[in-house]
């Protein structure tokens, strides 16, 4: 009895499992917010599920700073590690893939594989490096928008995502409301704060500061791997609470190399060294420039200007332990959205696991998801 | 009426004005807690006002991190900046010059004059570099007791200083029990989290990781210039609060060079390149590791029997929006004194300058310190 009640449920939740990453080129020309041009983009993309014949069961998923399009599943059988978001992603999930097709991009200005300063520009030959436009927000969601015509999408069922993900879900709300029908931020801002900007500032300045960052053109591999580590050792602090960490790391050491270390060194420098070996220096620069200058408020002059045109709902979700884009914030613009009239709510979770909380195992945050996208 | 009543005010508040730093040379050898000798040391430091007959109206300030001897008046009629804590220390003022004798010194291990990693090993002839010992918050005490006795004080009427200067206080009271009457540590902690540990390790590796570090043995002035500021900017957050940036930056933007900074930017930026100027990075990576190693419980076996020796008074200050000590981590060592049956008290102070509001100008911290001085 227990037994099939078992095989029961682990039927009803599943994974994805193989995915294959895909390309999809756009040989229009791209005009970002500061005004450059491009000639083309690419965004390299997954999706899980199937489109609906009318098109209107598709879920856009953004990702965050150092997040890719690889969100769910696992690439070769051979894999460890699935996808960023393989716990709310699948079959019988809250991102329920029997009924949704889920699809996720790596955003414009990305380096795993969309347009970004480590491309070729064609006109030249070479690496854009820091001649690659200043990407907006809201330059990363016109361009997923190109992506979402692509598929045949004829409704976004819903655009979810935490943190920069947050941020590129409302843009998306506000830039196409026809398209958009629930919008779930998460753990994110309608603009930072002095303290979270100023972190931003102490990593691009850890890189551009490092000798081999040489004004952005490095070779492959050769880059400022010095800075880009420290810059994020330091951002790896703010994702994380203050409580999760005395309960993970504490004051214990261990001995590495014959000397003694606090075991929250250690995992630090691993931090900062795997993610040299899949993330590049310049697009740090970009993004966390991008995430600097997103503000609602002021682009629109009030955030209820902003919202005006929003025709979607929205179901916000803020984590109590996030210090990096606090409770408040997310309120703030949860209030804004009411203000303006929409249809919007907000949950705020307990959970002590600071800013990353929207990544962990949280089936109160999935019921909530699940819940939402079903109403 | 008016004016003669200012007039008064002012004749009671006043300043130390000129003064000049000592060096006090000990050559009795000095043997760390890691068991390492050196031949012997200097300590600079410098005194306001006047040690009484008795021998017993001595304060001795301990200083923080980045801080150094010279806590008030002026150098030279020039200077436009005076002393660290000149706003506590003078005729009159909470730390009263005319009344006590104001003792302060540059930390053993610190860049300031007093004996460190850039002072010369008399048995190589080179500066000691990484070969100095890892010395601790108690060696820094044992050192600053040779300065006492030297100067020929009986009692020390208090010891006094926030941060790690606070955890020198408490050191102080547990080592020297009959020495010490009254104790005021502000803002610290009995053992940092670890989260104020981690960055530490930030800083450290941005440090550490600098071409130019060169394990430590680099000439004066051609040091890893980039880590040290990297740490000083990022440290420099920790010190402050989010409501405070928030106030005095918030997301203001600035034109420098051409290109829009955002006003937090240029500070940090200014923060870190002046902090270069005037600390050395190996004194910055061996007194964060004395910080983070400060373990009272772990060291005594718990706080409890860390405090049974002393015979001081406390007064603790605390900081509501200090989020590197919190008031929490102040309020658990108060606890462990009242349980050790000592006499303690706790004041937590409602500002939201975040760590460093001991300081800044703040009346309200001055009353608590000048009364428990007089009780």
């Amino acid at each position: 009895m227990n037994e099939s009640l078992e095989t029961d449920a682990l039927s009803q939740v599943g994974e994805v499992g193989l995915v294959e990453p895909k390309d999809f080129v756009s040989e229009e020309p791209f005009t970002f917010e500061d005004g450059s041009t491009i000639p083309g983009l690419t965004l390299r993309y997954e999706t899980y599920g199937r489109l609906n014949a009318a098109g209107d069961n598709a879920i856009f998923v953004c990702h965050a700073l150092s997040g890719d399009h690889h969100a769910a599943g696992i690439h070769s059988l051979r894999d460890r590690k699935t996808g960023w978001w393989n716990n709310i992603i699948g079959p019988g999930k809250a991102l329920d893939t029997t009924r949704y097709f889920v699809v996720c991009s790596n955003c414009l200005g990305g380096c795993q594989g969309s347009t970004g300063p480590m491309s070729i520009d064609p006109r030249t030959g070479r690496p854009y490096g820091m001649r690659f436009p200043q990407v907006t927000i809201r330059d990363m969601v016109r361009a997923d928008k190109r992506l979402v015509d692509h598929l045949g999408i004829r409704k976004l069922h819903a655009v979810v995502g935490g943190s920069m993900g947050g941020m590129r879900v409302l843009q998306f709300g506000i830039e196409y409301p026809d398209l958009i029908e629930r919008m779930i931020p998460m753990a994110t801002t309608a603009r930072e704060s002095a303290q979270a900007i100023a972190f931003n500032v102490v990593g691009r300045e850890a890189i551009m500061q490092d000798p081999k960052w040489c004004g952005g053109d490095y070779a492959e591999g050769e880059g400022p791997n010095v800075g880009l580590a420290v810059a994020r050792m330091m951002a790896h602090i703010t994702y994380l609470s203050d409580e999760s960490m005395a309960r993970k790391f504490g004051r214990r050491k261990r001995v590495k190399d014959d000397t003694e270390q606090f075991e929250v060194e250690s995992y630090l420098l691993y931090q900062g060294q795997s993610f040299i070996n899949r993330f590049d220096a310049n697009t740090y620069i970009y993004i966390t420039r991008a995430l600097d200058h997103f503000d609602l408020a002021g682009t629109y002059g009030s955030l209820e200007s902003a919202f005006a045109p929003v025709k979607a709902r929205t179901l916000c979700v803020a984590f109590t332990s996030d210090w990096l884009f606090p409770p408040k914030q997310n309120r703030e613009f949860v209030l804004a959205l009411l203000r303006a009239g929409k249809s919007a709510s907000y949950a705020e979770l307990e959970m002590d696991l600071g800013h990353d909380s929207f990544l962990v195992d949280a089936p109160a945050l999935y019921d909530l998801v699940r819940d939402f996208l079903a109403n």
